[in-house]
């Protein structure tokens, strides 16, 4: 009874506003598996490195309870690299390179030891590998999140809208929704979305919060407004795992609790944009975490009493 | 004891992807009053329009309790004029024409009558204009409420500073708020903004919902996510009448009672955009207006149980 993982573990060399990182370990997988591990384990890690990728990354995860069986270490090519430089609004970036190396051969395999699992987060990669990795388990999952980019709304929309039809959740951004829907309301954007597979689509818009559409129910969970936002790198891989890891914890799938999900996600990702990289998900301790959801709370609470609020 | 509006009353002639106006009835104080005048009565109206506004469209406001003492009406000039184009956005908009008409001159006066007003609302006006008012006041409101936009920052930042300094609580949009504070991060603006006299600030995000900011208090208010924007136009007023009206009513200005504030101004806004002008806002019942505050209520619910969503 577990959690699939499935992305890059890679190298990000980050500039920024504020700074300009190394070149440091980053893969949206691996944000996952370091924002879903603090609520749930054992995760089952898939995914592909070189030999490049430092062991004592791989070994941190696994003291957290992240399998690596489904880990190809392919010693003699390099991991995935990208670069990329943010802009004063850290909300727009420019790639300033991307060596795709293991990840360009990719052929995910499924280990018979995660067959078990009732999760499964697919984390942004190329659709036909995400697909891959859906037709090998032999059980359907109690539930499938799929996160994915314009890039491959570009480049392999076919691919994309096939895995789409096999997915229960999926999570892109508003640029994103409007691109693959074609409609610029997101509410019809939602609508339509909803009819090419996924039952229920999250649409994260960064400092502006996350939408939860499903049917005709909407949710609307805030951002936490930030004093300083260093690099974003990651946050919506860290959003996914929070929401993901809350969500095998509790094994309940219904709109309520994709709610709480929401917001344990949205928690996360307000940590992971405070430093470069992982650096901050490594540091943090329960108390952070809950202390953090309590300022979520209270965020949007407000109270109007329908009965009274005419006053006459 | 009551509310004083002062605004524009004006013509705007808006072209959308949806479809194209007449000239039609706009002006920050006539969508104040619309959206103020459902929840607290006598609002007291400063404004001037030429003699071709429609007698009947001040009538209209008189029967919902809106006083005209301080409206001037010049019959041998002309009331202000806007025409503008929406993008497809709905967010970014382009002026086509801009005649100041009565309103190059206008210098405002306060009648007798209104000098037992316990709230002043100072919609979107010169800054010189807004200060005037504050000026002629014999005793200090309970609260003064003033709305600004990017164009008198850049034409008139000596005035807006000299008015800042007098207002409790003001209303921008996010890229304002970055350009009257120079900073970027909507935190640190804040910040800036309540050394610059307002002590709470409330930022309006349109479609992203809206946040308001008192000392250390963040309160993230949603917007409703909505199929059709039709036309935005007044959104920003109609917000800020449901604001003031649901405070001039309570007469309560605690942080609390200004998230509900912040709520059934959002409402009123959700409104407004479904149709050209005040259309929508003249066809509203107490009933639709409840209707809308359960959504939002339910937009943003959610819990979480922190003593146990660890859940060991």
């Amino acid at each position: 009874m577990s959690l699939i993982v499935v992305g890059s573990m890679a190298f990000d060399a980050i500039e920024t506003p504020f700074g300009k990182s190394d070149k440091i370990v980053g893969g949206a997988a691996t944000y996952i598996a370091w924002s879903a591990s603090n609520f749930t384990r054992p995760i089952k890690q898939v995914s592909v490195v070189g030999g490049d990728f430092p062991t004592e990354e791989l070994k941190m995860l696994e003291a957290r309870g992240v399998a690596m069986d489904g880990v190809q270490v392919k010693e003699n090519e390099k991991s995935f690299f990208w670069s990329g430089r943010y802009h004063m609004d850290m909300n727009t970036r420019d790639t300033l390179e991307t060596q795709l190396n293991v990840l360009g051969t990719f052929k995910p395999v499924v280990p018979d030891s995660y067959q078990d699992c009732e999760f499964l987060m697919l984390g942004n990669l190329a659709p036909s590998v995400q697909l891959s990795v859906i037709n090998q388990l032999k059980n359907k999952p109690k539930l499938v999140v799929l996160d994915t980019m314009n890039f491959w709304m570009d480049t392999s929309m076919g691919d994309l809208e096939k895995v789409l039809r096999k997915v229960d959740v999926l999570l892109v951004n508003d640029a994103e929704a409007r691109q693959l829907s074609g409609q610029y309301s997101l509410v019809s954007a939602a609508k339509s979305i909803m009819e090419m597979g996924p039952k229920y689509l999250i649409i994260k818009k960064g400092e502006h919060g996350a939408l939860l559409f499903n049917d005709d129910q909407v949710f609307f969970a805030p951002a936490l407004p930030l004093e300083i936002v260093f690099d974003p790198t990651g946050a919506g891989d860290t959003f996914a795992g929070g929401f993901i890891g809350h969500i095998a914890r509790t094994k309940d799938i219904s709109f309520d609790n994709m709610k709480t999900a929401i917001i344990i996600g949205s928690a996360m990702a307000s940590f992971c944009v405070e430093k470069f990289g992982t650096t901050r998900l490594k540091e943090l301790k329960r108390e952070d975490i809950d202390h953090r959801i309590q300022r979520f709370k209270e965020l949007t609470k407000f109270e109007i009493d329908l009965d009274n609020h005419w006053g006459e």
